[in-house]
């Protein structure tokens, strides 16, 4: 594979493709929504997030309809949420329940409400049609939410856009140099993963036979080496970078444990992003030594390749080389795979904005 | 009322309506300017700000003809200010009176002076049209030039555009969720002013019988309880916001006192703005404590104002929501108003100038 | 002279002219150039510095040609650079020489290489067209290069144009305002040099007879007073200011002594400049104290000018007066000049751009 990594055609997703808005994205941790309003941008959109008394999530457009004070800046009165400017309160439905200076209420006084899903740690959010919010396109995954698995999660902001993680994480040759030692072993820099599109969407795998596994797994999991490792990757939404591990060992019959490290790149800005992550596995599930590990590794791992990634976010902004084309290598497939599919994505959703804009 | 705040007709002024230039706006407080160059920018001006000798103010444009550096990094000599780059030397008049280098004075080599009127505590710039400068064109206030009224004021600068500021002061319906407590009492979070043009400006009175007042207020003014308060506003120029509460008490016959509370929103840009303000009694006028008491409350009532229009001014910019549109309620009657004869106003002065630009 | 200083015909260099390309400017202090990756901004390219293994200065794109990660982030391996994100490493003439994840190298996988030259303390850089790229159109410096002169030199970033620059160095009338008592001396405020255009380029000079030279300068040179001082300045190209201060002292014959400071303002951006500089002498060349004065001259005077020229740029940036010209003196003439000769030559290049692009 060679060449340049955008041609004319535009299709391949670049900073300027827009966002897609019909998806389901994390917008949280589900420990960060309390009784305490939460703000934060997600695809270009101020939010603000909160629980009602019952303790589901809310999420309402954190720009008050009458004067564009944050909601955020207010208090909760209950399920509503009170405007700090001239105290208008908004139920978690968006529709104004109280304009302390008048007793009528017009209609079209109301905020955006957002879609929310929480499962497990997560609590995703939909900003597209709400017509279209469809819990049932919300990719299960099990592992987040099942009792049989062990579980972390993480977050952390990230000055760079979601397109170059994507690309990033479909591209594991940067292990040794962006990792070192604890990742980069010899077996990601010269995996040569099969990687094609498998039911419209984009996939990766390796198989690694006869390997070692970091010593904490090995402690947990009670396995006879040497194991193969079959790695997985699958992007099955822009919001979701699903990467499994299936651990195969020596054993007769052979035992298997998985490993499956989530990657959930949402859009804050086109070139700003919420970086959510969680890992699961079916081995060890109530270890606490396990859980210290995953989340030592997704802390420390996922920060190094947002330095590189908002290093070149910089770099970019700022670089004066019109003519400048990014050239590609073979294990780029992925990532230019995934790009194509997103440019189409974005193409179909502006144009079925397009549609229903005319008369 | 109810709607939204702007129309397809640009009727009502936004943060794309030109500066009404051909005005007098306060541009420092007295004890400002100095005999070391003040600069400020006024309506998008870099402008710097002196006494002459004889202690009366001036203002230049901050900007040396010759090579554009800022006149107020020079020093004062006698009336001129010398420029700190090449020495050239400008009066009062803005008129060159000296360049080092060379004998002769090209005419041309001037920079722009402002016509002040310094009155009170407050300096004055006209920074439109300067044969339009008319000092008959100032708004007389006497409470603050008069020795029979007790007067304090307050300067500072707020990232915010002053059209939020004016719908601010005309919809007190902020009161209780702004202000708390110290001036968010049950008169104000109820009151229905009546609101609408008198003499061709933007009024509104509200009459508050049988109220308490503040105990500061009453312990100065001799009142015989209850009171009756008028409360009046009105705009006369984009420039000022008078506020006057007129207090009659319940003695025979009865006695009246007068506190004006004024706000000079002065832009700085299109979205930052200074904020000056004034408040003025005509009792116990030489009494510190009251002058302590008005002191406070406005460092502490306007701060709270400037904080909620700065965080309205930093989501404006910042959220991306191309379809949304203010909505309006029935205390928006006076802003609207006021937003309605501000962009006639504009509207007026830009069709005067591409008048004069015709051949 | 008097008048405006751009016409209508847009022949005076502004921030607007793009900047003269073909042409070979100072990128460095050649200690700044080391076995450790250098990075730094050079005519709005982001370009990275290092030595080979021999000593030799190497410059290359920093902008890893696959994923646009800075290089200068990476490391040396002998004369390559090894980029930090997928470990590609290119060698010191752009070339790609190893991608780790495949075996095949693209030709088209490459950096742009600048041609460089170190000559005594400075490195400069061709960042035009390579093919144009000509050691002899390096205009000689021996008094750089030769033992027989002592030298010094410096270097500091400017947030300012370095058009602002030529101008400030051509009209040394701001000599008392900016530098005070230590540059400012009567001969320099009331200097009316001779101006014009020799060899197509600008040039100033101006015999100042029977004056009093630094005492630094006079303990080191072993001259009899009073002295005359022939003060000349050319401006070979757009990226050397050479000042040069020949002395001829009172004694039969007449000694004669040489001492140039020499300016090499190179553009990081059209407002931001790497300021480097550089004092000459033919005198006392191995004199410690006179070297510390030099140094100790040019990190006050020249850091003097910046301070003024970063808030003209500052200013500039935003103030609002569309119509504002700045006014021309006399002792403008030289930099008009220069910005006119300027003007041509970024016109002559952009041209020649054209040409090349036409089928």
């Amino acid at each position: 594979m060679s060449g340049d990594r955008s041609g004319k055609g535009g299709d391949v997703a670049d900073r300027d493709t827009p966002l897609v808005r019909n998806e389901w994205y994390v917008a949280a941790l589900g420990r960060e929504v309390t009784r305490t309003p939460l703000r934060r941008t997600i695809l270009e959109q101020d939010i603000v997030f909160y629980r009602r008394e019952d303790g589901s999530a809310a999420a309402l457009q954190n720009r008050c309809a009458h004067r564009s004070y944050p909601l955020s800046k207010g208090c909760l009165n209950g399920d509503a949420i009170v405007c700090g400017y001239h105290g208008m309160e908004f139920g978690a439905d968006g529709r104004c329940v109280r304009i302390p200076a008048q007793d009528n209420i017009p209609a079209a006084m109301r905020v955006q409400a957002y879609p929310l899903i929480e499962q497990g740690p997560f609590v995703w959010i939909w900003t597209g049609d709400p017509d279209a919010a469809d819990a049932a396109k919300l990719v299960p995954q099990p592992w987040f939410t099942e009792p049989d698995w062990g579980k972390v999660a993480g977050y952390f902001h990230m000055k760079a856009s979601y397109l170059g993680l994507h690309e990033n994480l479909l591209d594991l040759s940067h292990f040794p140099f962006v990792h070192g030692a604890a990742l980069g072993r010899a077996e990601h820099a010269g995996a040569k993963p099969r990687v094609g599109m498998r039911d419209g969407l984009v996939h990766s795998s390796v198989l690694h036979r006869d390997i070692a596994i970091s010593p904490a797994f090995a402690a947990a999991a009670p396995m006879t080496h040497p194991v193969d490792r079959l790695s997985e990757q699958v992007v099955p939404t822009p919001a979701i970078h699903l990467g499994k591990a299936i651990y195969t060992d020596s054993s007769d019959p052979p035992q298997v444990f998985n490993r499956y490290v989530v990657h959930f790149p949402t859009p804050e800005t086109r070139t700003s992003t919420h970086y959510f992550w969680g890992i699961a596995r079916d081995t060890a599930i109530d270890d606490a030594a396990m859980d210290a590990e995953a989340l030592a590794l997704g802390n420390k791992a996922f920060n190094e390749d947002r330095e590189v990634l908002e290093e070149i976010e910089a770099l970019v902004a700022r670089d004066h080389r019109p003519e400048f084309r990014e050239k590609i290598i073979d294990t780029d497939r992925g990532g230019i795979l995934f790009l194509r599919w997103l440019a189409a994505r974005a193409a179909a959703e502006q144009d079925a904005l397009e549609q229903q804009a005319k008369p």
